[in-house]
């Protein structure tokens, strides 16, 4: 008799896993149910902002596979608008809800991968029934508030509240489709991913397509009318709001995890092992955004959640189910933002990371182009390395400019996964060609002024 | 007394040792002269074909320190239009030429930095008065040609002798200034710096613009009336040129070198240790085009000329010799460019280099975008990747594509200068945004074919 494989979430993670192991595992061998509690499978959640802003035109180009797909080409049960309420690891079972028809299905597993994604923070204030207050976690969120905004009267005013990745590039699609903005942050600044004086770039530029930039301030209700939003109320007063989007992060979805008995980590994740199998639990695996996994640099668990992880994660769990061998070595935090034509990457540890890490380390800051400075299009680019005092060890980076920025995050990336040292990275053979590089590319010149500030010669 | 550090040749890695040894002891401590033949010191001689081209307006750019700055913020005695024409090692002297003021003159030394640079490798019949015949190599050729391209009459056909890098450059500098151009090309293809497939995709776009690319064809002789070129000469008979531009490549210059009696490696180069001594010879130090260096793949000695090495090398020489340490490790051979917006980027062996250094290898090709299927701008990009069998570890990338591709090769570079397996690969940590990537970034599918080519799972 055939295996078979719950996957409960059908998602990045989800899919993956359950594609891969099919890929491995004929019909005949492993039967595959995928639950999906959304409309939705494996869609790209970081493209809603440009589909939002217009840039993307079509809401259907962020469904990278529809479930009909999963279906005929992978034969997948996929079983959308199902939600999985329970999973009872004695008898072998999960329970889902049927959210279109009513009911619940019982259905019984030998492999499961949970991989229920995150849900977004929602602060009291906006649990609400009030029109107008939208998050953006999901397709269908997005699909809301694009509602919304195409709704008479048409709204002005929007209100971003939280200055992460999402709140930020919400603040521009919205700006882009000709809203007044103001973005709220708590902390005191936003993209608080990177360092202070390099998210300071990233506020200025935010200002300087007419974004409102409030730091240091909390949202603490709403003001409503017939039912419909008209301000976010502050500390400093309300102010008026047609729409407002809510960027305040995500934690990871464990309730029905946490009901099962399956460990939790420190980081408030799923626990699992390399290979993505959830440690004592025996066929039970996890992947994306509900799970916790190891900071290769700070040696901690952290809860990253992106969909490049999620799809290896997935993968890796997939590879596994079906008889492979793979294994998810952690992350470095690398991640890339694009603000007003601003690019921004990061990876590693930032200075405060490192600092409650336990690292003596020193930072630095190099100014230089994109390409060689006579070569038409060479624009300003900032990078900014931190290396540990004295061995020279890379911990993080930090990069901000105008053009070709933000993927040379990877390169610093790279060099950080393999531990090493910025003496090391000043000898590293990179590309150069004046339209690409100056002769010390960016990177390298960095690495030259962190070597400087060690002060080893 | 002061010790006297004498640099032989004034470019790029001439004053980058001239520069880091004044950084670490004042003139008190260390007399430097420079001496150089030509007219400039420290310029980009890879910017030559895009200010040919008219990309960059004005000669001057590309000039990055003119004599005078050296002269005044370094406190180095350069001496330009000086030819050094011999070494005496036993006297500690050295002796040049005064190619402008006619006569000799003769220096103590008690460091020198050989720094001469390549020469272009010029055939017999490209040894000729007639004029309309001309080298890329420094900037007083790239003077020469421009003035030839703005003289009357106005030539209109060009012929381009030598498919690398110059050549395929400076072939789209001349078809940007209106010329007809044709390159010949001995070989089965220009641009054999990558495997022949991908090479083919280079020569699609050239073709794309306009260029005539003729292979498999030896160019044996001119014909020349009243003292210009009219025409080179082939096995196919001849083809019409009002200016012939020589792209064949560039081999060491160590006739000074050699005549010392310095020791010149295999491939031609002169020998250095990894802190750019030269072996046997105290206080000699040699930098840039004119050293051989170690590949760190095949562990074979190569002559890579390249401003990026020879401002590192130059720079490690400066450090050293100023009492510091600092080392060149060798290179991997990245390299990037540009031919008709399309975008080439390469690290490491190729397939006829790997199989003649011994390896067994599988390379796979993977076609990609550059962004998010779904974000405008997305662009085709192939990868190529070579991984030895069984180990899986990289030996080797290429990458063409039509946006943000060739510096791609970055993320490789440090991959491969690591050791890394392309198993290892496939869970790197590399930015992931609509804007930037897809979510299983180009690298990583091409890693990810290499393991299924691999065939271990």
């Amino acid at each position: 008799m055939a295996e078979r494989l719950i996957v409960v979430g059908g998602d990045a993670a989800g899919m993956a896993a359950a594609s891969q192991a099919r890929r491995r595992r004929d019909r005949d061998d492993l039967e595959i149910v995928a639950f999906e509690r959304g409309h939705f499978t494996s869609y790209s959640s970081c493209g809603i902002p440009y589909w939002i802003g217009g840039v993307v035109p079509d809401r259907d180009q962020l469904v990278a596979r529809d479930p009909e797909t999963f279906r005929t080409s992978f034969d997948i049960d996929v079983r959308l608008r199902h939600e999985v309420t329970g999973i009872d690891l004695e008898r072998r079972e999960v329970v889902a809800r049927n959210l279109a028809g009513g009911g619940e299905v019982r259905e019984r597993f030998d492999q499961l991968v949970y991989a229920t994604g995150a849900v977004p923070l929602t602060p009291d204030w906006a649990r609400t029934d009030a029109d107008g207050v939208f998050g953006v976690q999901t397709l269908d969120d997005g699909a809301a508030l694009r509602d919304w905004l195409d709704r008479e009267p048409t709204p002005r005013r929007a209100v971003v509240v939280g200055g992460g990745y999402i709140g930020v590039e919400m603040a521009e699609a919205l700006i882009k489709r000709g809203l007044t903005v103001d973005l709220v942050e708590q902390a005191d600044q936003p993209m608080s991913t990177v360092d202070a004086d390099m998210a300071e770039l990233v506020s200025d530029a935010m200002r300087g397509i007419g974004i409102g930039i409030r730091t240091g301030l909390t949202v603490t209700g709403l003001e409503t009318r017939d039912g419909r939003v008209t301000a976010v109320v502050t500390a400093e007063g309300p102010m008026p709001a047609d729409v407002v989007v809510l960027g305040l992060g995500v934690r990871p979805n464990i309730a029905v995890a946490q009901a099962a008995g399956l460990p939790i980590g420190p980081s408030g994740g799923v626990r699992t092992d390399r290979r993505m199998r959830v440690p004592g639990v025996p066929g039970v695996w996890a992947a994306g955004d509900c799970v916790e996994t190891l900071h290769r640099v700070s040696g901690l668990p952290v809860h990253i959640p992106l969909g490049t992880h999620a799809n290896k994660q997935g993968r890796v769990a997939g590879i596994n189910i079906g008889g492979g061998y793979a294994t998810f070595p952690g992350v470095i935090g690398t991640a890339v933002t694009k603000v007003c034509d601003l690019e921004v990457g990061r990876t590693g540890l930032r200075e405060r990371d490192a600092a409650s890490a336990g690292f003596e380390f020193v930072s630095v800051v190099a100014e230089s182009t994109s390409r060689a400075g006579y070569y038409p299009g060479s624009r300003p680019m900032t990078v900014k390395l931190l290396a540990e005092r004295p061995s020279g060890r890379l911990l993080g980076a930090q990069i901000v400019g105008w053009s070709e920025a933000a993927k040379r995050i990877d390169t610093l990336a790279v060099a950080l996964w393999n531990g090493m040292t910025v003496d090391e990275m000043t000898s590293l053979d990179l590309g150069y060609a004046p339209p690409y590089a100056p002769v010390w590319d960016p990177v390298l010149i960095a690495a030259r002024k962190a070597v400087d500030a060690l002060d080893r010669r």
